[in-house]
């Protein structure tokens, strides 16, 4: 474990033996530090001295190492790679990372790696399963057991086949049809008398979800039942693999970035560190989107630009109606879509979410139409003023509520991601509706403005 | 594991087996149900069921129950219980929540509760440690053990000890004045010869947190290092106590929670099912923020009240100016505040973001200032027209990347959370200055536009 000061000495040091062609030490130097550590030095070091530091890695170092780089340079490094070395490399990970490798692979080059592959029986029925799906995560290198073993004798196999760590905390048990039947974790079997069967010391009613399932779905399955490994069945409730913990809270993480970005109107896993003219077109792409609502909204005062040129004040409560309600749109938009994501809410909840948020909506918007009128009467003294501008506040506060609501629980019925639903509409909504609630409203009352 | 169906359906059964006073089968069919399951249909039954419920559950069931339970109703079964019966189902539970109850009693009580514990010598330590800190994290469960054992010993060791299941993954090896040496896997432990010590398998750069380490670092540091555990250490290396991974991922997933609650201007931990008064209060508190913010770019409109008087197409441009300055500026604030959180973004990248978003910003506002300019120089036939819209805009993006990115840092560098800087933030900032620039900038060249 490394603190960034000492990342940034590392790096320096290693920089310093790869100039002065010191490889011994280099490698010495390399084994002792972490391969998250490794991963963070590498993307410090000059393009030209990146070769060099591939170089003294093992097929088993390069294999932890690429598990924990960034997803750019790690094909990069992939795409360069010889494709013999490639298969002894992926040989050492685990198989679903393995998977995700191969297909990223030409499909040519696909078979020739796995050709190659001493592990290929394991990886192979992995390939095809969507990469966010339970079966795109799932690795095959789960522990099985049979029922009528005993705890001395599962000890004894365990030892024999020397399962990766990430693998070995539960041992699950099938039946000759490989379906699932048990759940036995490592802790349970070392403290079991040794003659007691698995059988006995089995719990049978074993957390699982299938192939298909969604990513997010398996999060919130690890998350709920506090686990370490969730089992991956087929329809038949065949064991086809595991997803392990640490996969799970990547997914987590990046499914959280994932909703923080498309609310916010960003597209894809655009990072800090996204190139400039990348990163740009990305924004553009979205921001286009905003323009199409904001012409709307322009278009809405263009319709009582008549109105404004009789009543300039109106101009001046614009922003605070349509700011208002956009704000309180975000608000409601931001706790339903969060939670769905979390599962807080399911689409049986939507009457009692609505019911509340339009509530809400109603009190939040008494509370700042009666402030903000009063101001506007007291300030042109004219208390059809403060009538159009509190009522208009009062409304759009309902329509935020209503907007922030409606959007992303009927993207969830049509099955889209209601984070798409993002503050850009809720707030291109909230403007063009605050628009023609102030500007009609005066212009109904024009007469008692002017 | 069951469903949403399947929950309703057991919420059905069990609740007709308690008004039938079957407690003998309802005993047995909630012995058959998941403690997470448990927890929702708790919250599914009538008010005057759940004491019926709650009688059923032993004081290890009670204990598995709260552990999943929420907050709120949490903390009212446990202010309702029996102090006698409140030791025993601590007892029961993982310490460090023990220690999290036990901070929610009144001082009197905890001294009464701690009293009768059997498990008073672990969970002691860990009250007074901040709840959002490794400190406050941490179960004081751990496995030890001494290098000089051999594997064999070590497994007898945890035969006789029977470590909680949670608890027993990683062991920890530690010297005579349990500083924190080495680490072994139970996988590890299973596979070595029976007569290999444990100095010989054990890993030496054990990756740990200290008990100040905030609860957001942690997360990190598990993830970063792909671990089920992590150890917590004082200032001397002495080692206090394991946070397991569990309790971590409720910590990114609740991070993640404030985060994008913050952004969005929502206070503190409010949930869809929080009661309607409780968050129209806390939500009006935030919106009064952005009041303030919307009161400024009123009060620049009002300064410029007569230029609207004589150009009224202006107010037609002031959403999109200020609709697109907002959303970029969204945007910025968006990717540099996840950033911060992740961990990606260091105060010493700065520079470089700051570069990278004012680039940015310069290439969105000369797309949209120049499409956008086109539009109102066409529309009214007005050079002029064009070039202050279409400046003002372009002026406009660039001042969103600037205050995207300087106000998360700022707060960062302040040691506040960057996440505060909020969209409400962000956008009063792009409205007050796209006002300014569209309308100062028409004021300017007013004889150019009437």
């Amino acid at each position: 474990m490394a603190t960034e000061q000492e990342i940034t000495t590392l790096a320096d040091q290693l920089e310093e033996l790869l100039a002065g062609n010191s490889v011994d030490k280099a490698v010495e130097l390399m084994a002792s530090i972490h391969p998250a550590d490794q991963a963070d030095i590498y993307s410090r070091l000059e393009d030209d001295r990146r070769e060099a530091f591939l170089a003294l890695l093992s097929a088993e170092g390069m294999a932890d190492f690429l598990s924990h780089l960034e997803e750019e340079p790690r094909l990069e490094i992939i795409a360069a790679m010889p494709r013999v070395v490639l298969s002894r490399v992926l040989d050492r990970m685990d198989n679903d990372e393995a998977a995700d490798v191969l297909q990223t692979l030409p499909p040519s080059d696909t078979a020739r790696v796995l050709a190659n592959m001493a592990t290929a029986g394991e990886v192979t029925p992995l390939l095809g399963h969507a990469e966010e799906s339970a079966g795109g995560l799932m690795t095959r290198g789960f522990v099985a057991l049979h029922k009528d073993m005993t705890a001395q004798q599962a000890v004894t196999y365990l030892r024999l086949r020397k399962p990766f760590a990430e693998e070995a905390y539960y041992l699950y048990v099938l039946d000759a049809l490989n379906h699932l039947e048990g759940v036995v974790n490592l802790r349970e079997l070392i403290v079991a008398a040794p003659e007691a069967t698995i059988e006995e010391i089995m719990a049978r009613d074993v957390v699982s979800v299938v192939t298909g399932t969604d990513q997010e779905e398996c999060a919130r399955v690890l998350q709920r039942y506090r686990l370490r490994a969730l089992p991956v069945v087929d329809e038949d409730g065949v064991l086809n693999g595991i997803i392990t913990a640490d996969d799970l809270i990547d997914v987590i993480t990046e499914e959280a970035t994932e909703d923080m970005y498309r609310m916010a109107g960003l597209l894809g896993a655009e990072g800090v560190f996204t190139p400039v003219l990348e990163s740009a077109r990305r924004r553009i792409a979205w921001l286009s989107i905003n323009m199409v609502t904001a012409f709307f909204a322009a278009a809405m005062v263009a319709i009582f630009e008549d109105t404004i040129d009789k009543v300039t004040a109106l101009a001046v409560f614009m922003p605070i109606v349509a700011g208002q309600g956009g704000n309180a749109g975000i608000q409601t938009i931001t706790i339903v879509v969060r939670g769905l994501a979390l599962g807080e809410i399911e689409l049986q909840d939507a009457r009692r979410v609505l019911a509340k948020e339009v509530a809400i909506g109603v009190i939040k918007g008494i509370t700042f139409g009666l402030a903000v009128g009063i101001v506007a009467w007291v300030w042109k003294d004219s208390w059809a003023l403060g009538l159009v501008v509190g009522l208009a506040l009062l409304l759009n506060m309902l329509v935020a509520g209503l907007a922030g609501t409606l959007i992303p629980l009927t993207l969830r019925m049509m099955r889209l991601d209601p984070a798409v639903a993002s503050g850009v509409f809720v707030t291109g909504f909230t403007d063009v509706i605050g628009f023609l609630l102030l500007l009609g409203l005066a212009t109904l009352l024009i007469s008692q403005l002017t």
